[in-house]
């Protein structure tokens, strides 16, 4: 994803890009390597959040689809995608039940609600911890507990000396940050490893906390990601966002643009087909009121 | 709600309102009536609607909170109100067991949502129908199953004609609309009333149709409507926004505005308390970022 | 129920009861009240426990059908039907949401898994206080939350002297024991009917307690009862067993005896049906497995 | 576990088995090889079922305890622990997303039910398959669907070619006759392999349907079993009853014995403690109702 090619004999039209690094690349470069290119299609947050300061400064070239943003995307990829693959990673990694289990999830965002109702779903009794009072008056009303954790940034010493013995830490979050490792390395005086995926520390006071891959993704370590299913959805975006360039990236400004509504639906509308379903259609004149699903 | 003090002696300073007639009214009089006003605040859908029309032609004399739009209200009233209050109503208009039966939610908004969420709770399956294609994948990724009525408007003659002998008609969105009652007392034979809430309408066919509380809001007409702690949060929003007028009405444009979301999350939190629940708190610079909970 | 005819010229064949009362009268009456008496058919727990009783003793002068303890009575009636109408007593009583609470259940049998199940299902947090620890450990697994109590007979003043400020008591059990009324009078310095079905007690601390029905049946006294289509499952067992009384019963022993299978199945059957479900039959070799349904 | 140490120099006193062969070897080969043998404990449902047959026969040396009856194994091994270890292999096997899909489930007994329950937690649509019409019904009260198949004995080509494309198959209950394989073998017209676990099988009408860990037990093929968690309670079961018939089983009959109530309610126990929960106990007097767990 990183190298432009950089000869007249080859350069792309459109970049497809996991992370921005290619599209800031050749943003960098100048214009002679970007005037042939129609635009890219990002589709990470991460990446979206690069784009967006590179755009505030002026410095971006060309047209950027933020295919993160589709609703078709974010709906979806982290609530059903991350719920079901973080909770297989889990179990994939330990050999637990999960019936019976008490599970703490930090942040009732769409990846908290999907590991939440997941968790739930398992039998587990699920406690979302949040700093924002109507997500967790949300997580109330959906059965959840809530809770304070006295501490918001991550998972830090101040948690885990508090945390029962043989309690289970996990991220599917961002990329090993959200469990401070640093700290309980720090903290422990024995580190084994149990599992392949699971390391035991012993603190002084003889508790043992478990840390589930190292404190990377949970979903991808242990499991194999998101399903098949919610990938489809997020490169299709990918794809459509591509031949929307195409037909109409000439029109568009050198900003990060939303995917267009009508390609979203098109990939809902697919998803329900390979479902096997189908639904109504609306008339032209009542189109419009469909279209505000917000609220 | 309706009629305005005409007499210099006495005349409002803020208008609470829920339906706008009585802000439509102020507005209408003139100039006179209304330079002592500070602004409103409007509780409902169809009020605001019609608010945004006069806005739109420069016709609104003072600013107009729209209490409708707080997320402490529409997330929480629409769903878990209306969810709750519904599933009460039917289950006092027909003594009947919610535990294995079908039942079909039209639309996946908040309401359909709330619906389907504790229909579910009580042992129902739910089928969902929808026209818009990513509401319907969320609601088959819920659990719950998704199918074509073959016309969005409302339920006519078309559905009638194909449902189940002694299927049960009810109405828990706008007011006796979605159910047509003249399609029902058009093809139907024979009409007695059963129980205080359901008339039985027989069909030629020979099959009956139950429609509860002549097609009028079952949570309204067959229970209590919403559950208090419901109401105190709608009624908190408009406190908040009546007091915030007085405070801040004089800077603000004679325009159609949200609740402060300042106010929002203060009306979350005493929701909270009240539970007996406490979450964590932001530092200043956290504090943006959660702002952002939309995604 | 009670009274029994004395004439000869007139004098029942068959007893349908519900509690017992009219069976032990007519055994304890004597031989000549009861020789022409066929059987009866009891409705009840408590019925069937003081026929036990009678029958240990040789007293009982014909059979007797445990209605009580058909699978299509105790599966369906204690679980499904008092969980709902329990629910919906104590929404009409309290019209408070249920979403975000905790409500406590007592006991982990028939009633007490129908409570758990459908207030979880509005969005509740269960808590189960249980002494048999299979049925605690089944309640843990199925997701609720697991607490002694430390009195296990009754809601008594040790219990209520913990309570949280507005705790809501009442009774799905049996009649008016369950909880302690008397207790709460005692320990009240105050008491007030705050809505038709509500009293608020308030104690020495502070405090407030809310009794629903004045400790009666909450589902009975707030509610409708069993919705009908449990009724019909009774009555169904009632109306065969009878039947079955008729062509069988000069070949019963004076005994206790359990309604014969093929009847319980029987049921079972029609209320499919009734729901427009078919199921798959066995062939009569295959009839043996089936009828081990208990494993 | 086959094999019988023969000279004297080394026997065992007690036998701790899983499927029989070890007992049945040792009651075949004679008096001489068992009268040191204080009894056996037996793990599995097929051995118990042999064993029956021997002890029908009179033909049984020693006690054997079912260890398989015990309510700490059933009631949570075949309903939790195949219902989470279930769905880990399906989701393992195939990396498909379980929300939105439609699961069919062959029969409603422990097993089943744990399957459907916690498919249904990872939101999918259950429909259940029963010839029972108790177990039917409590199904459809659950809130699952209920269709027949018109065939029970096992999935076979009368299944297969209804079957929708893609349909995928797996086995969770017996050794891999529950999914007939030659069936499948014999209609198909291609096979291949797609992932390790997951064989393709396209049929004449060019429909493909898909056969997880060639019929044989998913969550042990695909997964890991049954979590250790419910290892554990199997085992506790073992261990105890290996301990009580050490000290009881001169006086126990050579038959098959439940395990005493005591033992079961200990390992139940144990199981809430580990999980860090604590339940009320009983007085003696109360003890005799809270064992009547049944009803």
């Amino acid at each position: 994803m990183t190298g432009l090619a950089t000869k007249k004999s080859w350069s792309p039209d459109i970049l497809i890009d996991d992370g921005a690094e290619l599209t800031i690349a050749a943003n960098q470069k100048g214009k002679r390597y970007t005037e042939k290119i129609i635009g890219a299609c990002e589709e990470t947050t991460t990446g979206v959040t690069r784009l967006r300061a590179m755009e505030k400064e002026g410095r971006l070239r060309f047209p950027v689809i933020s295919v993160n943003d589709a609703l078709t995307k974010f709906l979806f990829d982290s609530r059903y995608g991350t719920g079901q693959s973080a909770l297989e990673g889990i179990m994939r990694a330990t050999n637990l039940l999960l019936a019976g289990r008490s599970v703490v999830v930090a942040g009732f965002g769409w990846v908290g609600r999907g590991v939440a109702l997941r968790a739930k779903g398992m039998g587990s009794r699920v406690i979302v911890t949040e700093v924002d009072p109507v997500r967790a008056l949300e997580a109330l009303m959906e059965g959840f507990d809530v809770m304070p954790t006295g501490n918001t940034s991550i998972i830090t010493t101040a948690h885990m000396s508090l945390m029962k013995d043989k309690a289970i830490l996990c991220n599917v979050g961002h990329y090993d940050v959200e469990v401070s490792v640093k700290d309980l390395e720090k903290i422990a005086v024995k580190r084994r490893k149990v599992r392949p995926e699971v390391t035991e520390y012993r603190l002084k006071s003889g508790r043992r906390l478990y840390l589930l891959s190292e404190g990377r993704l949970v979903n991808l370590a242990a499991a194999d990601g998101h399903p098949a299913e919610v990938m489809d959805m997020s490169f299709a975006g990918q794809a459509l966002s591509a031949e929307y360039l195409l037909r109409q990236g000439s029109k568009l400004e050198s900003k990060l643009i939303r995917v267009p509504e009508e390609l979203d639906l098109q990939i809902a509308r697919w998803r329900l087909e390979a479902f096997g379903k189908r639904i109504d259609s609306l008339t032209k004149g009542q189109q419009k009121y469909a279209r505000s699903w917000q609220l």
